[in-house]
């Protein structure tokens, strides 16, 4: 399954709690399109929130992200892993 | 011990082995700033690495980065995991 890194922008003050809640929010409805996410991770000062997933395609990550509520700002495939 | 991502742009066509050898290269030294690269990973279309470390702060990432030859362009404390 290939691995996307998908990124949030503008999300500086996000608190731990709305960043569990995102996350428990995608974990709930992820398995409809196949995704799974492993982790999530934020810079509150920047205001990036970066997602690591497995998933089918680029496409049925955001799917899970828009109906969230939270649409990604750029979904990265990673062609290499180390 | 804060975790960071760090991205490295321009990329574009990074084969496997110029991945390997990249993060085998901070491998080699990272233990001179007390850093633990844990992963990295490429969009090779958009030219885009990522790197996950355990370190002790941003100009500890970057230290190795550019003894390895291979400065970041953008490293983010990740404030927040889930």
């Amino acid at each position: 399954m290939p691995k996307f890194m998908d990124i949030h922008h503008d999300m500086q003050g996000l608190t731990a709690d709305q960043l569990n809640a995102a996350h428990q929010a995608d974990l709930a409805i992820q398995s409809e399109e196949g995704v799974t996410f492993e982790h999530a991770w934020a810079d509150t000062e920047s205001g990036d929130v970066f997602c690591l997933s497995d998933a089918p395609s680029a496409g049925a990550v955001q799917r899970i992200h828009e109906r969230a509520g939270h649409r990604a700002d750029e979904i990265h495939p990673l062609t290499l892993s180390v």
